[in-house]
């Protein structure tokens, strides 16, 4: 069968730049099989992309190919790239977009993307996921050696990555993303820090209380709770309500763990 | 040919939690095929989930598996359940969120999910839909028998819905949904009424008129119509516009038909 | 293989609506193969509609089926048909939806959607994308001669498209979209301008000079930009920015391209 193609864009749900490259890819694979992961990242923002990345891809079977478009420096000099990680396979710019799984998994068989032979004739300044990433993934997808792609490149670009820091019994983080429910995602990890802690949200000069549970309905609608998260992260949630609007607080509001 | 699997969901369009499950769903049947209902289901909002399902479910083939994951009650002591409704099939928490199907169709096969063997191997507090749906759909769409699942259970679980209210000859029911057009869908049906009758829309304290038509066409572009919808149901629409916006009304806004 | 059914509605990310349609495809051919080409068409806007088809079907296969559902009038006197262009299939209402198309791919074979027997069983007043175009689609998609959905119809219906005004050494174009980058689509094309030459965005009575480049990254972020977008047509962006909220410029706006 032939393999997973995934697609992840800052396109926009519903933009007629995805229904493009998908036409791209059928035209060349007629037997083609597309995910979509997301095309709600937020516009070029390369950290939000590569989070719903590292969330996402671990659940895909070995062999999926995921293409990623979050390109603000499209037509520059930035590279294109191919590259396994965790037995997977991945296309898209150079600019960190892989960098949050690179950390987490090994990497290999890195190739930047030069042979236009794999590429669409006529190449755009502006949408190479169209005009090169899709077509390079339809064709892998048919088999091509990805030796073929373009030459050896040592590693990957990688991004700053806000870590969280200890100050005394004071675990310090930040929120990096908010889902559809205004649940508030940081960037403490589970193996960060070791209950009963307490937890504290500061948005502006306000401190706001999260009591620790293990899931949202052990508290009462209304209440601020902190929990870990499905993919293992901290986060504050608002029960049966939403956080981020409550609380005004966004990406980058400081959230604490102390105890 | 491998049963369909839709997904239902509240997570919101381009959520990657969704893109999580279709990854679990592959990576234990690499041919499975899924269809998306809808992820736009309001957060936490059983009662439209219920809706949505009702609506769309019935033009699906039989066999099919529905997988709804609107699931406010997740961790705590809400079952997952397995039925069979009207000849397709369905995964997801037993909190009312196929009760209307339930009222209009017949119910067998009722299993609570216990049996651990088919779920992924760790189970979150707050992921339901990926970690026990997802892997049960999955292994369903390949044959699993859902008597392996877990215990029979006698019923679902239901919620109240409004019912339109007759006084004299006026029948008062209520808008229980808003399309993306804004038209405002109600829970009074074809049956429940016998042209010609007057319609009229209550917010706050202001009546609105709405001539009954039987297609949105038939009047000039800004008059406020009522008809019978494409499921049945009475709706309120304004030609070429959006009633929602026009008249602020949302669901819960009074409905009358008299005459 | 069976053909791509891509579907193009003005019914919403997430809407029942679409989900519908997929089931009776699906109930009808359960080996259909559909793909979305958008749901976010603005709600009754044929142009954006049109616009949309014309930016994404030539990317498509031969022989793809493409259903778009962008129909104020549906269930009044309007036509539905059956048409081929440029060596693909589409169903849809005859309302200038198509015609961007027509303009620049020959147009084959038009029929008038009249024999019910492709059709559901009852069709409702205003769903005829899931009671008419839907089915028709399937048994298309199967195999079925479209000779005998119903007689042939000389033309389409087309609709007024804005065309740019040249007055002296300055060209006179549009907006006709906005993308979700909120970069301003004009409906200048490559063709109708020889650079140099000096790009202004005018709204209400502000002028905003737009340096033509030929890619997002050559300027810095912020910068207000002109150049040729990977449909061919000139649009103005700000780099890393939203032109669109940045200078509250809406479809409609004038663009001038001078020198």
């Amino acid at each position: 069968m032939t393999p997973l193609i995934t697609l992840t864009t800052d396109f926009g749900e519903g933009s007629p730049y995805v229904a493009a490259m998908k036409g791209v890819i059928l035209s060349i694979n007629a037997a083609a099989r597309i995910v979509d992961l997301s095309h709600a990242i937020p516009p070029q923002n390369i950290r939000a992309g590569a989070l719903a990345l590292a969330d996402t891809v671990p659940w895909y079977p070995q062999g999926t190919i995921h293409v990623a478009v979050v390109d603000p420096g499209v037509g520059t000099a930035r590279a294109l790239i191919y590259a396994e990680i965790d037995e997977q396979r991945f296309v898209g710019p150079d600019n960190g977009l892989f960098s949050l799984l690179a950390r987490e998994h090994r990497v290999a068989g890195v190739r930047t993307l030069t042979n236009r032979e794999h590429w669409l004739t006529t190449v755009s300044n502006t949408f190479h996921g169209r005009d090169v990433m899709a077509p390079v993934a339809a064709h892998l997808s048919l088999g091509l050696d990805p030796a073929l792609l373009g030459p050896p490149q040592p590693k990957l670009v990688e991004i700053e990555w806000p870590a969280p820091v200890a100050q005394g019994n004071v675990l310090r983080g930040e929120v990096i993303a908010i889902d559809s429910y205004g649940n508030l995602i940081t960037n403490i990890h589970r193996a960060d820090f070791n209950p009963p802690v307490q937890v504290r949200l500061l948005v502006d000069s306000t401190l706001i209380d999260a009591e620790l549970v293990s899931t949202y309905g052990q508290r009462a609608p209304g209440v601020a709770v902190a929990l870990v998260g499905s993919s293992g992260r901290l986060e504050i949630a608002v029960v049966q309500g939403n956080a981020a609007g409550q609380f005004k607080a966004g990406v980058g509001a400081t959230v604490s763990v102390s105890g």
